[in-house]
């Protein structure tokens, strides 16, 4: 069994951000050597997410708008988690997003459906964070 | 370390519905050989989803009404995303659904409790769309 | 390829609980040995969640807050799924958590990023129910 991890950052200029992280995936996995196996792509902060979805920038600002209704930024007061912070929404964004992502590794690509894309969703940025990427097999 | 993989067509009469889909899978899994291991099975399509929950009919008319509170089908124009197309709910409630499930193998089974079933959930049917299937271990 | 596997049991006092099992996973990697691949944790039963996130009081009550105002437990009437039950809204509640985490293990260790703590998260307590832990790697 071959096991490969690499750790990749981002700043995003805005609290929240959506990045298509497909191609640094992609570059890891042929970096990797591994052709048959699963990879493990996660969140290493709980304000942030990595998910699967399509890359359409109006579905992204469908995405704001719906995590706005659920799990509204403002007022601060209205989470107890805020005090010395001011980001229990983006806690809260993030677990409707999800942490991770695990993809089937076949013949050394990524096994997806035509438009399967992976983000990363940023919901309290400005500052640098980190996602991992782990990937077991043969 | 053995692998294996397979997909699953559905071509749902509605648009929205959910298929069980754990004999399915448990079929795969015989075919496959695998003893122990990690099964992931995810929706290769963006709107639709793979979860676990309980095989009883009233408890999916509740996710239905539960979905379409959160994020509702109707009206199309309330999304950006809709213009050529009208299934931008479809993306959000999958959202919420999750797109895979990652289930241990043990002793040649699936390592279940006593009521987790394997459903495929559909947002956007009408159309042949599949799931993929991916089993490594020994 | 060497697996593990587990089963943790909870026994909540009250119907809905958040408790850190990061200590108790760590004990199980340990005592599987593996230093490198991945580890599975999921709730065994359809109204509970595995989860990651902080451990600050504050944000528990946030999420309890959050998941009544998204899936409410009463009236119970509200949902098809409650006759014999009255449990509907845990399955909700657990749908928005999620089941399951995907963690890299790595020399050893539950591959973290600083705050990462793995929650068990009970939505219909008061009797004893089940998680399970499945590693497998070398």
């Amino acid at each position: 069994m071959k096991s490969y991890r690499k750790e990749l950052w981002f700043n995003t200029e805005t609290r929240r951000a959506f990045i298509n992280i497909t191609a640094k995936i992609e570059e890891c996995l042929r970096e990797s050597g591994i052709k048959e196996g699963l990879l493990l792509c996660n969140a290493m902060h709980i304000t942030s997410s990595v998910f699967i979805n399509d890359d359409e920038p109006g579905l992204h600002r469908d995405f704001e708008r719906f995590l706005e209704k659920l799990a509204p930024e403002k007022p601060y007061e209205q989470y107890d988690h805020n005090g010395f912070e001011d980001n229990a929404d983006a806690h809260l964004k993030r677990t409707i997003m999800g942490r991770e992502v695990v993809v089937a590794i076949t013949d050394g690509k990524l096994d997806f459906g035509p438009w399967e894309q992976i983000f990363y969703g940023e919901f309290d940025g400005k500052r640098p964070k980190r996602v991992l990427v782990k990937i077991i097999g043969e």
